[in-house]
């Protein structure tokens, strides 16, 4: 068992948001509590259903997953930060969610309160096995947080009440989610109940995907072709939406919903690993590969068109009709976060850091109230208002949402990270570390206990050290990954003296009989780089972004000029890294060389013939990091910038 | 009276494409004798209404449009080309017309089969009194092609009908089409026949438009808020996208669909030049000036959004997203006649130029059966099959489409160019050559006729010639264009001797007692030269177009390389023009230089530090005229070029 408890400038400030202001906030919010936003309408869909209130159904059909996700984001914060008034409240929560519970163990607000007898009729939108799942995901943060087992127990009554329903035996539903899931959280359900039951439903909810013929487009046919989400006859549902036009093993390109996609690779890398199926991990690779080195924004964002909230194709990443969704990125962690339990190469865990610094917490505004469901890489806020193509782009954070999945998404990974910055390779002994993040930490192997103590300068500084405060009988392997961002470069000191390491798979290995009071030091070089996107991204030819250790920068109006366009940078100028204390919370920002086009002299005139008049001015600029942009009023920004030369 | 008739080695090539291609591939697709393409229906439609045969309405509410735009091309085509087949077809077509109209003078093939009984009771949706427009329009053009009465007698009872169904008495509906084009074709029945109850009606629809309430919105609450699109109860009607937000004279920016805008806006000109009506004279130039001064693309495109098919706002002109509707280049192209029509400026003609020989004959494929919709300046064929923000756009002419507006409105605007080449003004005793098109042309002034033989080497040369054939008594100022490509450099001679000139309004004038025999040389200087764009067009930031002369150009994939945007130009480079008689039809192609990015060492990876190995190498390139591009197969295209520099 391990115990990781996080203590970090950077980080501290974000996991003291999410239990102080995120999670009373967005339980205000499934309490309809929030003014002028969107209501929820969650936690009143639990009361009709439990019978205490009359009423009608509210939200989205999938709304009760919101209330999953909180509670989730509850249960992995009372486990750092035992806190009894929230506890108390999440109680209640549980109780309500049990008298909710039918006697057969079924639990859905949507379809007992609005539908009941067509339970399970429309897989294909209706989401029931996805909420199932996300109550799941809860049930098992609530207890690994609390100890408390109410909410396990209710989930694995619907488990095997679910396990009852479908399958490939004689009377069974053959089918699975519109929205994958489910999956994923009968492996964590199996995990913390050791039940195979729920192992092999998760197994058999990823090998029937895909199958012909195809049960989603079936069941539309059975319903009379019709849909939860549109009036009168509809069109024949695509199954490559929601990744079922294949079998998973077969699937070798991201395409679709990204949310979907993602929350489905997940789970095939845990059954990869659980089972050792070699096409499993075969397409698990090669989907990884796809998403990451096809289809991935520099921010970490996947998802490249709002139709269908979906991938599109190899190398298409527009930075302003962009979709990137915020819980796309969380999804991708995920999916890292299981790749690197099944191998140990850094390069998932270079993802899970551009996702995480970039796009997540970017999505979130400085005040936790407000959100990002899309996070552009290039906003003109008239555009997004005036250009209907670019409705989707919002230009400022949002207080909450009609389908609110991302501000939950965000507060539960953001209270569970302390779980994404270690991973311990009993067998080899070795503590892979894969986020530098402040943290103390405890690991049982068999010969002991190993507490290491890191302190992390990052994302502003490179300096990272682990104070070794207890240790085993025997070596242990210190895994220290070394980010893509360094090229390679970075020293290594233990108690003082440097010394040279050798890399594996992306990781500097230190094995040792390790000393209480050992301390090691790693020395990232971080400084600011310019970075080139491949010349099959149209996108972004000729253009260059700013790195800095694992922030991308970008450039806003506020600092800069609008329009923004009409800046182009100098790689060979100087780059100037100032620590801004005043900029939002504190930050460093990057200053540089560029050139801005003149436009004084333009008349009422959209072209005219290129002359000296076209000519430009050297022009200084700033760039703040992209988590951080559009926090002080609204204004352009860009991640790519022209450069200045051929 | 006047009588042109075009005789140029450039456009006597499309106009012999409409009358030996077009206007009989459009028959035939108009009698669903198509292959592969969507069947039209709008002969069967009129057959089904004119009761000679059995069935079901088919194809778009607005069905009978096609038919009329493809009756008044022919009248325009039999006007220079006496063809008796092509009479006895249109005459028997226009039998079919008149046996379709009720006893009332009602013609509308939908509502005669469909909804009979509906009759005005949709006006936001179901284009009858659009289709009327097309008809009357139809009827002008054939009358005075063949002299032929009959459809203009048809029509006019439909106009009397309409009138009596229209206006602010009491008892009338007060309200107007949802799609302008009755307006300016009741302005052509005015003028042909005189009646001024012609003209009234139009003033009627122009003025009420715009007034609140909003009888569009009212008309949708007194439907019980349905529409014909759409199952089920619908939004809102939005007064934008129909120019019903404001009355007309209010209107300063275009805003909504960009066909039923220039549409509207070429009435309003006819208007207020008709009436002096001070108020429509400052809505035309404010509305002339955003939308060629804001909201034009290079190539005389309009519309920035597929969402409505309509204008976006100021300065908002992707490349790539566009929607550029080959209809509503069109219709630019009347505004503009009826702009100089109502004052001589040339700005108006260079409008219409830009427009003509550039999105509108690039719409067409070089063997005049192909077309497109849309018409981009950017083009990734991949993007347009995988990205569905693109599925608008085609990389390939398409045969026929169910919504068919523009293959007929191109053959009717072709086979009335000689319409557009010359503007006489009684008054001044001036002949305006607003296009250089070879072309005979006599025009009758009070004091004898004045025929001149315009003889023009464009677009491919500036060497315009006139030859003076017939004189009145008195003297006559020929005001010819200085068009806006040529930077106010152009010499003129007469009779082989330079004279000097002054420039009034953009047209140098040069009045004369003329002698049959003078000879008049323009020599307009044309060169290949690149175009900045307006700063604040975010879309072509860092990039400049070639033009030469009136032509616009771009560069194809199967000239250069892929990714096209791997490529920068140097505009300080060498530009080097060649006569192509190879390319397609013959053209003069550019051929320049410029880098190209390397590509070679690009692993597997989407995203890496900007260095040496991403350096480029000295490319040569080859520009096409933009209405070329997509003749030689599918493949990249670009307009706005990525300027190597700053």
């Amino acid at each position: 068992m391990e115990k990781i408890r996080i203590r970090d400038d950077f980080w501290d400030r974000y996991t003291a948001l999410v239990r102080e202001t995120v999670i009373p906030y967005q339980w205000d919010a499934l309490n309809d509590r929030i003014e002028d936003a969107a209501p929820s309408y969650a936690i009143r869909n639990f009361r009709i259903a439990a019978g205490l209130e009359n009423g009608e159904f509210g939200g989205m059909v999938f709304q009760d997953s919101d209330l999953a996700k909180w509670l989730e984001a509850v249960g992995y914060s009372l486990a750092s930060h035992p806190d009894p008034k929230l506890e108390c409240i999440a109680d209640e929560v549980i109780d309500l969610v049990a008298m909710a519970q039918h006697e057969n163990g079924y639990i859905n607000t949507y379809f007992t309160i609005k539908e009941p007898g067509n339970e399970w009729t429309n897989l294909h939108d209706c989401h029931e096995l996805y909420c199932a799942g996300h109550m799941m995901e809860a049930a098992v943060a609530y207890y690994q947080g609390t100890g408390k087992r109410k909410l396990l127990e209710v989930m694995c009554k619907f488990a095997d009440h679910i396990d009852t329903i479908f399958g490939t035996d004689e009377g069974k539903l053959q089918g699975y989610c519109g929205h994958q899931e489910i999956e994923l959280a009968l492996v964590k359900l199996f995990e913390v109940t050791g039940e195979s039951r729920y192992l092999k439903l998760s197994q058999y909810f990823i090998d029937q995907r895909g199958q012909e013929p195809n049960y989603l487009i079936a069941e539309w046919e059975r319903r009379g072709r019709t849909s939860y989400w549109q009036e009168g006859v509809t069109a024949k549902p695509d199954p490559r939406y929601n990744q079922s036009h294949l079998p998973v093993r077969e699937q070798r390109e991201a395409v679709g919903h990204s949310v979907r996609a993602v929350y489905m690779y997940t789970a095939m890398a845990d059954l990869a690993r659980l089972t050792g199926d070699e096409g499993l991990i075969t397409a698990c690779r090669s989907l990884w590969n796809n998403v990451t080195k096809k289809q991935m924004y520099i921010t970490g964002g996947i998802g490249s068109t709002h139709h269908g909230e979906a991938f599109s194709f190899d190398y298409d990443l527009p930075n302003d009709t962009i979709y990137a969704e915020t819980c796309a990125s969380i999804g991708l962690i995920f999916f890292a976060q299981r790749m690197l339990r099944l191998e140990r190469k850094s390069e998932y865990a270079d993802v899970m850091e551009r996702a995480l610094y970039n796009n997540v917490i970017g999505s979130m505004s400085q005040d936790g109230k407000h959100y990002f469901y899309v996070n552009p890489l290039e906003v003109w806020p008239e555009a997004s208002r005036n250009n209907p193509g670019k409705h989707h782009v919002k230009s400022v954070r949002q207080k909450w949402f009609g389908c609110s999945c991302c501000p939950p998404n965000v507060a539960r990974l953001l209270s569970s990270l302390n779980d994404y910055i270690y991973l311990v390779d009993q067998s080899e002994r070795t503590v892979y570390v894969n986020l530098y993040i402040g943290s103390e930490a405890s690991f049982k192997l068999s010969d002991g206990g190993f507490s290491i103590k890191q302190q992390s300068a990052l994302p502003w500084d490179g300096i990272v050290s682990f104070d070794i405060e207890s240790v085993p009988v025997g070596s242990v392997t210190l895994a220290l990954r070394l980010p893509s961002w360094c090229s390679g470069k970075a020293e290594l000191s233990l108690n003082g003296q440097p010394i040279s390491y050798e890399m594996k798979d992306g990781y500097a290995q230190i094995t040792n009989v390790w000393q209480q009071g050992d301390h090691v030091e790693w020395n990232l070089p971080m400084q600011a780089q310019w970075i080139a996107a491949h010349p099959f991204i149209r996108a972004n030819a000729g253009k260059v972004a700013l790195q800095r250790g694992p922030l991308v920068y970008c450039l806003e109006e506020i600092d800069n000029l609008s329009p923004l366009s009409s800046l182009s940078v100098s790689p060979s100028g100087k780059l100037v890294e100032l620590d801004d204390r005043d900029l939002l919370s504190g930050a460093v920002v990057i200053q540089g060389e560029g050139f801005a086009s003149s436009r004084a002299d333009w008349e009422e005139e959209l072209y005219r013939p290129l002359s000296d008049s076209n000519s430009v001015k050297p022009m200084n600029w700033k760039a703040v990091p992209y988590y951080l942009w559009g926090n002080r009023g609204e204004g352009e920004m860009s991640v790519w910038l022209r450069r200045a030369g051929n």
